[in-house]
């Protein structure tokens, strides 16, 4: 499948932040082929006009928990403890297969219509989500989350529920559909497993070369227990073992200090900053600007919907351009074009994809956005637009690896109205009763 | 003209934060005439079925500078000096009044869109966007904003523009539209004008009888130096000169202090919280938990899209619950009830309106929203769907003063092609060159 993409206005996200501008993009097959000012040779199997419209690379969300759409508002208006052990740990716990593959599709759906082409999932019945990301076409980074409550010196991986899952994740998923899915490693979070574990995914991760996904200093007391229990942060605390050693992400680092900056930029943690998840859950606000500062790449991340709780990536990119701005008090703090990095081509980087760019050689992941919405006109500049003004409603198209997957409000890969029945019939009674 | 709304399931926001659920809501000219479970006795001149949707009060946006909407995205990335001596104020002084009408209808059509049927507005020309609000169907409250920037001694109502201005619009427009415009009295900021000002603002709306919409301590800087120059913080300046004597709305309030709210509270003054464009220009995060358990009254705004830069009251609605439970690490410090309140009933009272409230006797301002969008499915709860999962693209309807004034995407009061077509015509070229 060849396309060839019109009058085409496209924030490239390249080095020097261009802005291609009555151009042309065609893509062959998974891949962009052209990026360019020339109508290039050939024909194509279907062109599109972009007239009226601004191209940027599709969003990658670099930290969901895709299925806890099910659980949006669940539970709301009880403090976090209340709200995770009397609503949302006992929903979780009955899940099977089919209510999560309905929940899942139901997530894909809002993602995909806001924009996104690329995510890193963590949750239970990865094999579950991996189908449904597969069918829908966007690219996925999967993992399984570790945790383990026994006692350290029981630990065994022939034991441990989370290592056999995933070995079955791996063996199952790992670069299916030509790598449109990928396996992380992961483990969920320092306060919910312990060294042996810790060693064993680490290991896992390095003889699979695979990435890693961790939950790191999301809150206050999970930093200072770390901090009490082992004298050191959690980010220093699995790097003695090895849990670094890859390429890796690390969600939230709410709490992070100046020296786990210094170790993740040494060994290429990424950090996904999660904004709305992060003010919803009252867990504080991450010192993004001070990381960037200090050289740590930082990505964008939805959290799950169940602590957010809605997904749009333009609204998450907004907040995460003007947040350290108020809190700061310093209108320069981060600035649009930092946002979209962190939006786009931070994220390709902290997930290891060739995406996140408009450039020849690179994933065709594209959305284009409607500028003739009131609500991008006008336009003095495209950049400004897209980081503050447009919503996720704004998405005409949305391709991925090539793909055109959402247009015009039609979604062509997933049947939303299937999925709300079968999120009716099957979900729902399921896991509320 | 009378409607008939059936199979309500509505927000009524009252005291006691009730829904009602599959019943009837009757609007007979400008008012609602009945809310309940029973089908009114009559003949209705329209019906509309709400299956599938939630009814709230429309959304009363407190604090806007609607013809800013023209200098979207306008000098962003510079700092908050540049951007307002290089950009913002040349750009203003280039105004005419063909260029901000249009100006005026593109804010118009985006706020309408995504649910706001009554507004408060501070600019230049009031009189222009009196006569495009009126049209296009929602109440406002206008002022021009007071400057004055001479001597205090100097100072005469005779050769004060401002004041010229507050007697035209006075005598032009206020309870034109059998009350949708109202004129407000106004004073720009305590830092833009003197006592001699404020005292003659104070009085004229005395004489009249009207409101009173002040910007207070928005910046450290503002807030600082008029300590340093009086010995006293804005607001209780203000008040040794009567400018508190009415109703009136303080927008931003960051930099108040508790002696201030006291005062708020004594005086009846409310607060307009703008969260994005505190955010965005570096501003600070206002007090608004602080100030609510003090007693203030809480309104929302989204202040001129220049500073924000779009309108989606769901997505101001939404900041405002969530902000403060991160920067306060507390995730009940503002609640899903209490950001609906500040959206709708609080900024009703603070604008003096009849408004927010479904419940018979009051204006019939009412919104549908569509919760059979992906991004509101499930729901678990309409409250906290409607705060932290809606968009301003799920609003179905907009009825202001019980007329449908947008409907599925079309606008039945304003030609958004014709705006645009002025925009480009008039406003861009003269504005911007």
């Amino acid at each position: 499948m060849t396309t060839l993409f019109t009058n085409v206005t496209a924030l490239r996200m390249d080095e020097d932040f261009t802005t291609l501008r009555q151009g042309f993009v065609a893509v062959d097959g998974t891949h962009i082929s052209y990026v360019g000012p020339d109508h290039p040779q050939g024909t194509f199997d279907q062109t599109i006009d972009c007239t009226g419209k601004v191209m940027m690379p599709g969003f990658v969300n670099c930290h969901t928990h895709i299925p806890m759409t099910l659980m949006r508002g669940y539970g709301g208006g009880h403090d976090l403890q209340s709200w995770l052990q009397d609503f949302i740990f006992p929903a979780e716990d009955r899940w099977d297969d089919r209510s999560l593959a309905a929940a899942t599709g139901l997530g894909l759906a809002e993602m995909i219509a806001s924009g996104v082409t690329c995510i890193a999932d963590m949750y239970m019945r990865p094999g579950v989500i991996a189908r449904q990301a597969l069918d829908a076409g966007i690219s996925a980074n999967l993992s399984v989350g570790a945790v383990y409550f026994g006692r350290p010196e029981d630990f065994s991986p022939d034991t441990c529920e989370d290592c056999e899952n995933h070995v079955r994740l791996y063996e199952d998923w790992h670069n299916a559909g030509d790598g449109q899915i990928q396996v992380d490693a992961s483990i969920h979070a320092e306060y919910t497993s312990c060294a042996p574990a810790w060693e064993w995914v680490a290991g896992f991760a390095q003889r699979h070369g695979l990435g890693m996904h961790v939950h790191i200093s999301e809150t206050q007391k999970e930093h200072e227990e770390c901090l009490n229990k082992y004298g050191s942060t959690p980010i220093q605390l699995l790097n003695r073992y090895g849990v670094w050693d890859t390429r890796a992400i690390a969600a939230h680092c709410v709490y992070t200090t100046p020296e786990d900056w210094a170790l993740m930029v040494q060994k290429g943690v990424s950090c996904v900053h999660n904004p709305y998840s992060n003010l919803k859950l009252g867990s504080g606000v991450a010192p993004i600007p001070a990381m960037g500062r200090a050289g740590v790449n930082v990505a964008l991340g939805t959290d799950g919907v169940s602590s957010h709780n809605s997904v749009d990536m333009f609204a998450d990119m907004k907040l995460a351009a003007i947040l350290h701005n108020g809190v700061g008090r310093d209108p320069m703090a981060v600035t649009a074009r930092q946002a979209l990095e962190m939006a786009t081509v931070n994220g390709a980087r902290a997930l290891g994809r060739n995406t996140g760019r408009i450039e020849a050689g690179r994933i065709a992941d594209l959305i284009l956005v409607d500028f003739t919405a009131p609500n991008l006109t006008p336009c003095h500049d495209e950049a400004e637009n897209l980081v503050y003004a447009a919503h996720g409603s704004n998405v005409a198209m949305n391709m991925a690896r090539g793909r055109v997957i959402y247009q015009n409000g039609a979604f062509l890969t997933l049947d939303l109205d299937r999925i709300k029945a079968e999120v009716r019939q099957y979900a729902l009674p399921l896991i509320f009763g």
